[in-house]
């Protein structure tokens, strides 16, 4: 028997992400799991404008994906708790740059990718950024 | 120790999801994971231009999301791999309709949403389609 249980969204976000930015200069991490693929090189993130994080993304117009492993879970649920706006979550990874170097990734997660903002779709009270992948790190022993 | 692997989109595509429309006011269904969320109530699906399926959400302007249970696994993989261009997927179903009419529900799907096509952005080769929600209807007794 179906019941109606009117406009829910039922599709769980995942998987969790931390996205890296420069904002000021500075990077700052987010934890995301409103990402999607558009095509097979292009992701999306959906992210409400309230973010610390957005301004950094259109400022220099890229940003990283990183893949926590399950080592990571603590700090990856802190970075989706406190905003950049008032703490400094940089000083909780060690960080490297890759090709773009305006797009900070982190050393202790599994996967890294670079992304290049390729368009940002409008919601009312969302910036959705769309990156093509430019390249990919992952830890060489990588399960 | 990070290698280097190139241009590698390692976001895995989930969740597995069934994608309903009428194409050509028949009911036809297509397995697609490259899904997303967009803000709180729109969801992304990102599908190759080839498919049989995109004719018709632009037509009729809907489409469903069905969240199988793991009883419908086989099913489910069975119309990732055949097209409705020359298999009739619709008899494998029993299909209800909701509010909108044009967008075929699965009674054997634990979940299932219905859409209204709200933007479509174009990739080269995909269409995302991006559905505000309209309706959900789950079954009674899911765990």
């Amino acid at each position: 028997m179906k019941i109606d249980i009117g406009p829910k969204n039922c599709l769980y976000p995942l998987p969790t992400t931390l996205i890296g930015t420069l904002v000021n200069g500075k990077p700052n991490f987010i934890t995301i799991a409103h990402v999607g693929i558009m095509d097979l090189g292009s992701v999306s993130l959906g992210m409400n404008k309230n973010h610390f994080t957005n301004a950094g993304i259109k400022e220099n117009g890229t940003f990283s994906i990183n893949i926590p492993s399950v080592k990571m879970v603590k700090k990856t649920d802190y970075c989706g708790l406190v905003s950049g706006k008032t703490e400094n979550k940089a000083g909780l990874f060690k960080i490297f740059f890759g090709k773009l170097k305006t797009a900070p990734l982190i050393e202790e997660y599994s996967i890294n990718m670079e992304r290049e903002l390729i368009k940002t779709v409008d919601f009312p009270n969302h910036d959705v950024f769309v990156g093509k992948i430019v390249t990919t790190f992952c830890d060489e022993d990588i399960e």
